[in-house]
C-alpha cells in the first residue's frame, strides 16, 4: 500500500489517518467519480487527476472491471504524437437503483441502471392519508416489488431503494419523523419497507421529497450543475431542497429547507399545522385550488382523489380560457411565491430557484408575478440576480432524485452495496 | 518532490493536479492548521495527521521556523516507552492582524498577533452617516495608522488589515456595494484604505460585519466550534452570518445572511430601504428605541451621536427599573426575534443562534420571549431544538472577526502575505 492511500481528506480540508479498508473504499470511490464526471478516462488520466499511483489505479480498475461497474471502451488517441491509451467508462448495466416517491395522492417510481438507462418509470394515484400508514406501506411494497421485477427483466438488480417522502426524515435511521400531509409520524419506513421486500434484501434509504428533487435537479434538471441552487416543490404542501457548493445542505439534524411553514403573514389564515400565515397557506396547491375553484378544494369530503398534476392541468385549462377569477388568484399566488423566494435569496443567495410540481405546470402564469416580486424584495439587487426557473422533470423529480441518492451511495461506497449483490462472472 | 505533494483536494472532495508552487503553499498551510488546532505537535505527529512524508514535514517546518511563524517548544514524552520528540507550536509574535469595524456610530479596533496576544482593542464614537464617505475614510485611515503604530510598539507588524462593514460587500474586489445605514454605495474601500495607509503597504480585506462577527463567534465565542450556527447582529440594522459545516456560507455572490430585510409582515411599517414590514423594522435597535423611549429615537435631529452599546445600556436600566412600557416593548421585540429565528431554523436547521450587539445586552429580557416564539414556530419541533445564546464578545465581535479573517488568510496562504513583510533574521 502506498503512502498516499492512507490519506483521506475530510470535508473541512483537514487530513485524518484511516485504516486500509476505508482507504480502499475511498479510492474506489475516487475512481468511480472520475468516470461519472467524464465519458471515459484512461488509467493514466485517472492517476494524474486523483494523485494516486498508476499501479494503485490499475489495481482498483481491475476490481471495478471484475464487478462490472466499469468497462473497457477501446483506444483513446491523445494529440497527434501521444501514444494511444486504453480507456474505461462506467458500465453497471447489471446494477440498478430504484427510486420511489410516496406523496399525498400518488406513488412515483423511477428505476435506472448505473449507466443511466431508464428501466421503469410510472406514477399511480393513491390516497395515502386516507389509507393510513399500514395499507400505504403494503401498497408501496407491492409497487416496489413490481418495479424490481421489471428492472430484473431489464437486466439490472437494484443495489438499493431510495424513498422520497413529504416529511421530516431522520435520514440516518430511515425514520419518517413527521409527515403532516400524510398523517404519519415516527414511522420506521426504511425498516418496514425493507422487511416487506423480504427475501430480496435490498437496502432502503429515505429522505425528504424536496431534498431528493433538488438532487435530481442538480444532477439532470434545467439548472444542472449550478453550485448554489434551491428547489421548491409545489404540491399540496410546499417543501424546499437546498444545494450549497454543489452539495445537498441538510443542517444540524437533516431538517433544513422547511419552507412550507415559514411565517410570512401574522394576520394570515390558519395552516394545517395549527399556526397562522404559513407560506404554504399562500402558495400550496390546496390553497390555490380552494381560491381558484372552490368546487375542487381538497377539504370537500366524498371527492375522489386525483393527483396534483391533474388538478394543476385543470387549473391551467381555466387560465388558458382566460377565467378572470383564476387569473387574479394565480397572480396573487405568484406574488407570494416571489416573497418566499426573496426570503430564500436574502438568506442563501442562490443563483437559481427551480420550481417543481404544480409551480412548473402553471409557470407561464406564475413566473412573471413571482419574478417581479422577488426582484422588488431582494435587498442586494441589482448586485445579485436570482432567477426562477420551471423544472422540466415533472412530478417525478423526487423519485428520480431517490434513484440518484442510491447511485451516489454506490459511488461513494461501492463495496458495501455491491457486496450484497450476487457477484457476476467477469466478462 | 514526493508523490503526495502533487495532491490537492478541492472543497468538493475531488482531487486536482497542481503546480509545485501551489503544492508547497497548500502543504505549508496544512502544517500551520495542525498547529492552530493543537497546542503543539511533533514533526512525526504532523506527518501522521497530514499524510505528508517526514522529510517533507521537516522541510516545511524549517521554512516556518525561519519565518518565525512557528517555534520549537521543547521535548514531548509520548507514553511511558515512547522516545521523546521535539515539538513545535505556532509562534508569530512578530506577525500581527488588524481588525477594524466601521459602523453607523462607531469605529472598533482589534489588533492581535498570530499567537493570539491582543495588542490593541478600542472603540471610538463616530458619526459615519453624517460624515460622508470621504471624511469617514480619512478617520478610519487615522485610526488604523494609530493601531498599527501601537502594534509595532508591541512587536508585531500587521500582515493585513480586515475591515467589517454593515453592508453588502463584493469580497473579491473589496468594494462596498451597498451600505444603506452608512449611506455608502459602490465604494472601493480596500483600495482607498490601502492607499490611505500609503507607505505601510498593508493588504486590506473587506467583508460584511455579521459575516465577520459569525467568524469570531465560531472561533472564540459562546458556541465556538458548533458546525451549524447562525449569528445575528442587533444594531441599528440587523445582519446575519451563517456558518455551515464549520465554514462561513457566502452564497453565489457573497450576499447571503441578509436577514434585516426579510419580509415578515405585509402590513408592517415602512423600512429605511423603502419596503414594508422588513424584520429590521421589528427588531432593529432604532425600532426598539423609537418604541421604548421616543425621546431617544434616531430620527430626532440635533441629538448627539451615541453608540448602540450606550443606548442598549440605557434601555437596560429602564428594564431593570421595571418600566412597564419598556418591558412590553421588549417582550414584543423578543417575539419578533423568535419569529425571524424560526425562519432561519426552518431553512438552515442550525444548532445555535448567537445573538450579538444590543440583543446580547438585553438578553435576560429578550431571550425568554424569543425562545418561546422560536419553539412555537419551528416546524420540526420537537425533533430539533435550536437555542438562542447571547454572545459574550460584546460590540467588538466584528472587528475581532476581521482580525480572524486576516489570520485565516495567513494560515491558508502563508507565503503571499509573509512575502510582503520584512523577512526577520532567524532566531
Amino acid at each position: 500500500m502506498t503512502q498516499e492511500q492512507h490519506l483521506i481528506r475530510t470535508a473541512n480540508g483537514t487530513a485524518s489517518p484511516a485504516g486500509p479498508g476505508s482507504v480502499r473504499r475511498a479510492n474506489l470511490s475516487l475512481v468511480l467519480r472520475q468516470l461519472r464526471d467524464h465519458v471515459s478516462r484512461s488509467r493514466a488520466d485517472i492517476a494524474e487527476s486523483t494523485g494516486l499511483h498508476r499501479a494503485t489505479v490499475s489495481n482498483l480498475v481491475t476490481e471495478l472491471l471484475h464487478r462490472r461497474l466499469v468497462r473497457e471502451v477501446g483506444i483513446e488517441h491523445v494529440g497527434a504524437v501521444g501514444r494511444p491509451r486504453r480507456a474505461v467508462a462506467l458500465h453497471g448495466a447489471h446494477v440498478g437503483a430504484l427510486g420511489l416517491e410516496i406523496n399525498v395522492d400518488y406513488i412515483s417510481v423511477y428505476g435506472t441502471d448505473l449507466s443511466g438507462r431508464v428501466l421503469v418509470e410510472r406514477r399511480v394515484g393513491f390516497d395515502t392519508m386516507g389509507s393510513g400508514p399500514e395499507r400505504s406501506l403494503r401498497r408501496l411494497g407491492l409497487v416496489a416489488q413490481e418495479a424490481i421485477t421489471a428492472m430484473k427483466r431489464g437486466g439490472a438488480v437494484p443495489a438499493g431503494v431510495g424513498v422520497a417522502v413529504p416529511a421530516l426524515v431522520d435520514v440516518a435511521r430511515g425514520v419518517v419523523t413527521l409527515a403532516p400531509n400524510l398523517g404519519w409520524h415516527d414511522l420506521p419506513l426504511a425498516a418496514l419497507l425493507s422487511s416487506a421486500l423480504g427475501p430480496l434484501r435490498v437496502p432502503v434509504m429515505v429522505d425528504n421529497d424536496a431534498n431528493l428533487a433538488a438532487l435530481a435537479e442538480y444532477t439532470s434538471g434545467v439548472a444542472a450543475g449550478t453550485p448554489h441552487m434551491v428547489y421548491l416543490t409545489g404540491e399540496v404542501g410546499v417543501g424546499g431542497g437546498i444545494i450549497i457548493d454543489g452539495r445537498l445542505h441538510r443542517g444540524a439534524d437533516g431538517f433544513s429547507g422547511e419552507v412550507g411553514h415559514l411565517p410570512v403573514d401574522p394576520a394570515g389564515d390558519r395552516c394545517g399545522c395549527g399556526r397562522h400565515g404559513c407560506w404554504e397557506t399562500k402558495v400550496g396547491l390546496a390553497a390555490l385550488a380552494r381560491k381558484a375553484r372552490p368546487e375542487l378544494a381538497y377539504e370537500q369530503p366524498g371527492l375522489p382523489v386525483s393527483d396534483p398534476e391533474e388538478r394543476a392541468t385543470e387549473i391551467a385549462r381555466g387560465l388558458a380560457d382566460g377565467d378572470p377569477r383564476m387569473l387574479e388568484t394565480v397572480a396573487q399566488v405568484g406574488r407570494w411565491l416571489g416573497l418566499g423566494g426573496a426570503i430564500v435569496v436574502n438568506l442563501f443567495n442562490p443563483r437559481v430557484i427551480v420550481l417543481g410540481g404544480y409551480f412548473a405546470t402553471l409557470a407561464q402564469w406564475l413566473l412573471p408575478h413571482a419574478q417581479a416580486e422577488l426582484d422588488r424584495l431582494v435587498v442586494a439587487r441589482p448586485a445579485i440576480r436570482c432567477r426562477f426557473a420551471a423544472s422540466d422533470l415533472g412530478f417525478g423529480a423526487a423519485s428520480r432524485g431517490a434513484a440518484s441518492m442510491v447511485i451516489n451511495q454506490l459511488i461513494d461506497d461501492p463495496m458495501t452495496l455491491m457486496d450484497q449483490l450476487p457477484r457476476p462472472a467477469a466478462h
